[in-house]
């Protein structure tokens, strides 16, 4: 079906999304990698489950869930640091997400745009950059 | 410590890499995002274990572990596709990694340049790449 989709761009062939098709973990759960929109850069990977997809689809902010806390997690909802939907993209094989995202302020609870900021350089850690706003 | 680290940025300070200090599933692996280190296209997500993670930084050829395989997967080995390291990243939690990579040919099974193809739009699932090279 992806194979004819892919050959004729029509209405016919287009399929209707839906989370039930994704594949999950054990507990539920899908990676879901939130990318800016803009520039490319990588912010953060966090987990979804069916219910925080549907979420962040009809609210265009995107929630995860919290394993920890194990509960919803709107991104953004106490520091004000919201990303925006921008685009929601699927893998091969059904089991990962890319977000485009439009973040406000940092992405990072330690305050920094990304969450990748320490870098291995010959064997040895660096972190590349400093807090953009201090958390309170 | 990190904190230290990064007020001054001296040679004393630096944290030696232990693939020991990262934090792994109960399976023992953790999720690597491998992305384009020229463009900053996400090409694909997939699993490490210790071991992956020395021999990549080892050869300079990203080796993830197959889940399916249980086995080292030397992305590239038999197709010629393989991933070069270019930069290795840790994230906040210690739980992600972000390579950079520079990848020959196609980095998903289907043929395509990204695993990341199926675009969400309006609820509905648009396949956005062709293949750039067919398997054998």
């Amino acid at each position: 079906m992806q194979k004819d989709f892919l050959m004729q761009d029509t209405a016919d062939d287009r399929v209707a999304f839906d989370t039930g098709t994704l594949k999950y973990n054990e507990a539920g759960l899908i990676p879901a990698i939130a990318q800016d929109a803009e520039t490319g850069e990588v912010l953060m990977m966090a987990w979804m489950n069916a219910d925080s997809i549907t979420q962040t689809l009809s609210s265009g902010r995107v929630t995860y869930w919290s394993r920890s806390r194990q509960s919803f997690w709107a991104k953004g909802e106490t520091s004000g640091n919201v990303q925006e939907l921008t685009g929601l993209r699927i893998d091969c094989d059904r089991d990962c997400l890319l977000l485009q995202v439009r973040q406000t302020g940092p992405a990072c609870h330690t305050g920094r745009r990304s969450c990748f900021y320490t870098d291995l350089r010959d064997g040895v850690e660096v972190i590349t950059s400093a807090p953009v706003a201090t958390g309170s």
